[in-house]
This record gives structure tokens, sequence and C-alpha cells, in this order.
């Protein structure tokens, strides 16, 4: 029998297969003309691999380092250990890392004369319309480096929260940090601001509109929105990395809309869309990874870390890939979620540290948790709730003499407790993940079929033009 | 009275005048053409304060998280916060990353024609010869970026390490895995593995030879040295950061010897002396604000983190800045610390954990430290230690049979004490800072004079050709 912390002779000699075909696509690859995309695919099965075996390998050492939490929805409140998310990245990072000459290989084969001076090498071909998405490939490369460090310094923020116990208020402003490589070498190498305005408004603006700085400002409020929406959603297990890998398969999907069969090639969009996928093929791989120990029951935690990081890889997509627009729209649930945290956020009702569903131990069960009121509400808000309450957004409990003592927390997860019932922890999270699922596909239905009424042409030429 | 983890108001008041100071260079720098020398200047005074400041404030965080340490050689062995190193590092980074516009600013202007496509606008100014070392402003900055994810790396490897305890053996691998994105990013963009052939040589294997992939082990040989060498030399308060701020500063000496008052303009060089200061003005800042804590008597200790992260520093800069032999001629007291523990670091002497020298309660004053001989060295290992000892070169201690049962530790700062004689620890750290600014000016000394019997022209074109 295997500790607990060892692969199982089936789990050893499966991943090992796993990493040897990846490691034999990826050489093929490289000898061939370099074909990223099967390169990168086969780095996520070995991210897979190594991110799996790592975080059952690291479960003492976290432990002992300190590193560990008490699952809270189970009858013994076992102790496991926490912060996983940061096994995860660093396998994330390294991949991405070691992807760089599959990527730019091909480009630096043709762009030099044989290792000499590119400079002078460099004719029309290079030089696309379109919306300016192909480029020179340092600009490319330094696009692609800016997103690494955006996500190495979330890392790095986040495993000093996980740690230190930041403050909730200095907290929402990792991500802000984390964001300023990307901005910046947006800034200094890319620059470009202006949007396309749907059509109603085209009579009285034009066909596009220079943003300026007001532009990132609105790349900011993605990349700070992402990884803090995703620590929102938060509080049994897998929720994070499920939400995350179905958040993460959707986007793949969109950009699959955008490749060769589907869309005439050379399509302008095609480079940015590679872009993302070559960032989201990993962390579907680690992600995969860390949800075979993080679903119900969990054996590890994921950390702040894992929710920042992930957050963080949707970002960098989306602002860097041009889509961010669309990417919001996948965040539906998280938007919800965090629409209906407000009166919670801002204090109007009272808010707990930690508002996850309550345990119930003599059904095993997760039901609704409530926030107390200590100092009852004043008319007008126990008026809201009341009404709240009668539209089954929430449930209070009253006293005797009819004040409110008692609200359900507001969170998604509590209200769809609120609709469904108690449940099984697994249970909630497969919900969760239907829902995840559906308004994401809704979300995808509603950018390429529904946005042709306010904006010309869907940019896949996929449609006929309206 | 201020608490050990507050400021004190001519404290408060002098950070902020240099805070003031650096930000209205800073905003003047950006609105003229933006010189980038006294924006990092101003950069690393901003980053002295916020670190110094930082450092202070967080010891009673890091020593709740479980972040501390006893300081072994003080009578009452005080705990106090560890790891504060990673503080620096993140510092810096933002530092590092806010600095970007400032570096590259002037090169957009010149390169684009205002915001558009930049591709067609390149003449052959921007073309030049010499060394291969100005180029496209997007080469550049992916040079630039790499380096920072190289740094990033070592902080995240190097957080985990101080976490959780790694073993000595894959420790040293830490800064081997940093070193990828660095090698990666010149292999892709870069390529040069060329190195000129010393005169001596030059009729055998000609003017120029291309190591190929041997350049890439040596410098990932470089990267893996630099940290670990630093990571060596440590154990007494302060002699970490001391050794490397003398390293950095004396290494912008040699970059300022690069510059316009010093070399005819536009010399070939002057481009990567300019990146390497760039990298080292910050450190030089964030650095000094460590030091303020950590020197004798410490109030935090600095960490496996800062050792890397200062290692990998100097790594990057020589590395980037393809002055790797000047950088080695620097370390020449962390290498001899090498060499001379390496019959302790194979095993052939026993090597306890910690190597530091030891605390004498009664005096007061550090001695040496020793390693027992549980079981006495066999007949060719004595008379080697004997000899050893009657050079002076260690100490050794027999039993009443004429076998030895302890010799001193083989570290510089143990070897500097069997000269010396036990001394106070800071005087041993000042003694240490001496050797450190002696060897270097001597190091610097044989890189432009000496260099000219083996090497047909100093590359600085200051002295004429032999």
């Amino acid at each position: 029998m295997p500790t607990p912390s060892e692969l199982s002779r089936a789990e050893t000699w499966r991943l090992l297969l796993l990493v040897g075909a990846g490691l034999s696509v990826l050489v093929n690859t490289f000898q061939g003309d370099g074909a990223p995309l099967i390169a990168s695919a086969a780095l996520a099965s070995i991210s897979f691999a190594v991110a799996f075996s790592m975080i059952r390998w690291l479960g003492p050492v976290f432990i002992k380092a300190g590193l560990k939490g008490k699952d809270m929805a189970k009858p013994r409140k076992p102790e496991i250990p926490e912060t996983m998310g940061a096994v995860c990245a660093v396998v994330y990072l390294i991949s991405m890392i070691v992807f760089i000459p599959f990527a730019f290989y091909k480009d630096i084969v043709a762009a030099t004369s044989g290792g000499g001076n590119r400079d002078v090498v460099i004719g029309d071909p290079h030089v696309e319309t379109g919306r300016f998405l192909h480029r020179f490939p340092h600009g490319k490369l330094a696009l692609y480096l800016s997103g690494l460090l955006s996500l190495q310094s979330v890392v790095i923020l986040g495993i000093g929260d996980d740690l230190l116990d930041i403050r909730w208020r200095h907290k929402v402003l990792i991500p802000a940090f984390a964001s300023i490589p990307m901005l910046i070498v947006y800034f200094v190498d890319f620059g470009v601001t202006h949007v396309v305005v749907p059509v109603p408004l085209q009579p009285y603006i034009g066909a596009f509109i220079d943003l300026g700085w007001l532009y990132y400002v609105y790349m900011a409020a993605v990349a700070i929105f992402c990884p803090n929406a995703i620590n929102m959603l938060a509080g049994i297990n897998g929720i994070e990395v499920a939400q995350s890998l179905v958040i993460a398969i959707l986007l793949l999907f969109n950009d699959a809309l955008y490749l060769a069969p589907f869309t005439p090639y050379p399509h302008p969009a095609t480079d940015s869309h590679l872009f993302s996928i070559y960032f989201l093929l990993p962390f579907i791989g680690v992600s995969a990874a860390l949800l075979c120990h993080n679903w119900y029951p969990s054996k590890v935690f994921v950390g702040d870390t894992y929710c920042y990081f992930a957050g963080m890889v949707f970002a960098v997509v989306g602002i860097l890939g041009h889509f961010s627009k669309t990417l919001l729209l996948l965040f539906v649930p998280q938007i919800f979620n965090f629409l209906y945290s407000t009166p919670q956020l801002f204090h109007i009702i009272p808010c707990p540290r930690h508002r996850l569903p309550r345990f119930q131990p003599s059904t095993g069960l997760l039901d609704t948790s409530m926030t107390e009121w200590t100092v009852p509400p004043s008319p007008l808000i126990a008026t809201g709730l009341d009404l709240l309450h009668t539209l089954r957004l929430i449930r209070i409990v009253k006293n005797q003499e009819g004040q409110i003592v008692e609200s359900t927390n507001l969170t998604i997860l509590n209200l769809w407790l609120v609709w469904m019932g108690p449940m099984r922890e697994d249970r909630l999270a497969w919900h969760m993940v239907g829902v995840q699922i559906l308004c994401g596909l809704f979300g995808l239905f509603v950018r390429h079929r529904l946005a042709l009424l306010v904006f010309n042409v869907d940019n896949r030429t996929f449609e006929s033009v309206v």
C-alpha cells in the first residue's frame, strides 16, 4: 500500500507513459518545422504529469512548513496541505518558459539569414494590416514575456498573501500590481487604444474611438476583476479549480473557431488566438492535475495563490489577445456573484470573515450559512430584506418580536442552496460547474451571433456580413 | 518612543524627503527626453526608502507567519524576522518594471511614426556593427524582460527554499532553473556564441571561436555559481548584503568606465553597460536599505532568498551585458571560499549542517567553529591536515594519542579567524568587506591593464592598442 504522499504503481506507470509520449512528440516537433500547437499540447500533458506527482509528493513537506488548513465541511475537520496552487503555478511557468523556442523558433529561421543580424531581412510580408495583430517576432516575444512576468508577479504576491494573511482591502489590489508589467509592455510595445464603436453610435462618434489612457484603466480593471472574481466564488471543495477549468476550456473552444479549418487562413486574429491557446493549454494541464487532488473529498487546498494565478491567466489572454469583452461574457456567474455580494462588501449587511456554506454534521449535507444581525437592521433595510426573502433571493430568520436576527450570506453558493435546499458538497460543486458551462455557452452564442446586431461584422468572417 | 516596527519621526521625514526628491526627478525625466540614467538613480532612491520602511513595518507580520530565526552569535540568542530579502526583491522587481517606459520610451518615439506600425521606419543607423550589442528596441526589451523573468523565478524558488527547507543537493540547482528564461531568450533573440581567442592561441584557432552550445553551458554555470557563491559566504550579521553591495558598486564603477566622459561615444559596449547600470542601481538601493537593518547587531535576517536574488542580479548583468569574465574577477573571495570548502562539500572532511563561526559567551567574540572527527582520519588525510595546520590554513586539535579529533570548518570566515584570532562579529564583517574591496579592485586592474598581455585590445579603446 503506498502512503498518501506516494504515487501508486499504476499511477506511476500511467504518468511515465504520458511524459514519455509528450517528450517524444516534443522532440519531433523541434526537429521538424516546430509546429508550436502540437508542442504546446505535448507540454500540457507533461505539465499535468509533473504537477500531479509534485502535489502528491509535497503534501507532507507543506504540512511540516505550516502550510495547512482544516476542511470545515467534513465530519472530522481533517488538516490538509494548503497553497498547492503555488506548485501548479511553478510547473506552469517552467513549461511556458520551455515553450518559448517552440513558439518563436520558426520566426527566427525565417527572419534571420542564419544567425546574423536580422534587422535587414524583414520585408513587406511581415507588415500585416488587419487588426495590427501580427507583428515582428521580437514584439510578439516581448508581449509573451510580459504576460509571463505578470503571472510570476501574481504568484509571488499570492504566496505572500497566503503566508502573511494580508487584509481584504490590500488583497484586492494584488492583481493590480501584478498587471503592471503587462500594461507597461503593452504601452511601450503595442499602444493600440482604439476600439470599434457599436453601429447605433457610429453616426455620432465615428467607426473607431481612441480611448487613450482610459483604455489602460479598462485593462487594469479587467486584470483586477478576473483574479478577485475567482477568489470570491470559493469555499467548497474543487470549486475554484473547476470553474477555472470550465472557463479555460470555453476560451479554448472560442480560440479554435479562429483557426484554419473553421476560418479562412490567414485571418488577422489567428495569431492572437494562437497566443491565447499557448497560454491556456498548459494551464488546463496543471489545473486538471490539481483538480484530481482538490475535488471532493479534497486531499489538498489550492490557496489564494491559485485563484489569483488562474484569474491572471485569463486576464493575460483576454487583454493581450484582444478579446477582453468575450472574456467577460464567460465570467457571468462570477459577475453575478460579485454584484450579489456588494451589500455585504460595502457593509450594508454584516459580513463575517468566511461566508462559505455551513456543514450539517447530522445529515452530512451543506446548508446556507447565515450572518447575524446583532443590531436589528434599519426599517429601510429590513423592508428590502423582506422583499428579497419573498423573491427567494435570500432567506431571513426573525425572532418573536418580528425583528430580523439572521440572513443568508450573499454568495451564489448560498443562493443556490436557498433555491435547491441542502445538498452534498460535491453535488453543489457539480451544479456550479453546470451553471458555469451553460452561462459560458450562452455568452459565446451572444458573442458570435447576437453581437451582429450592434457591430457590423463578427470578426470571424464566418457569417455573412449583415 | 516608536515601537521596533515603526519608523521614528526623524526617519519618516528623511525617507519622505527622499521619496519626494526621487519622484520629482522622475516626473521631470519623463517629460523631457526621458534620460534613463537619471530616472534609474531616482528610482533607486525611492526603492531604498520603500524597502527600508517595508522591512521595518513587516517584522512582526513575518514573525507571526513563522518566518523567524535565532541569532546564535548573541548572548541572548534573540528571535528575529527571517527571509527579509524577499521584501527587498519585490520592491526591486516593481521598480525595474516601472522603469521600462523610461528605458525604452525614447526608442519608441524614434522608431515609430507616432504610434503606428514601426516595422517600416527602421533605417540603417539602427543596424550597428561592433559587438552586435545595440539592437532593435524590441530585441533589447525582450532581453530586459528575460532578465526580470529570471530574477522573479529565483525569488519564487528562493521563497520556496526558505519555507520548505529544501535539501542541499536540490538547492544548488535552484539558480539553474531560474536561469532558463534568460538563456532561452538569449538563444531565441540573440544567439551570439562567438568568443575572442587570446592572442597566444590565435595562430592556431583563429581570432574568434564559436563555442556553440558549450557557451550556453558556460552561461548556465555562471548563473549557478554566482547565487550559490554568495549563499556560501554567509553566517555572520550583514556579510551577505555587504559583499553583494561591494560587488555591485565595483560593477557600477566598471560600467561607468564605458560611459561618455571616460570613453569616446558611441562605444559599441555602451549600451550593454547601461543595461547593467539599470539593473544595478535599484539593487544597490534595496540592498543598502536591507543592510541598515541587517548589519551588526541584526534586526532581521536576509534568508536564502536574498543570496539567490543578489547572485542572480550579478549573473543577469554579467551574461546579458557580456562581461561574465570580468564579473568572475570580482568573485575572487567567493571562488576561494568555494575551493577551500570542497573537502567538506565532498565529505573528505566531515561537514556539519552549519559551519558559521562560534560565539564565545565569555568574551563576546567569535572564534573558529570546529568539525568533529568521530572516526579518526585515515593516515593520508591526517598527513594532509597536519601539513595544512603547519601552513596555518586550518587549525587541528589532537587527543593524547596524537589522533586528530577536531579541525576547523573550511570557510573563509574561519580561516580569517585562524589567522587573526577571535574578534567581534562586526569587526569580522568589516574585515571581509575590506578583503572583498581589495580583491575586486585588483581584479578590475587585471581586467583593464594586464588583459592586454593576452588580448589585442582592451574593449574600452581607452588605452592605445598594443
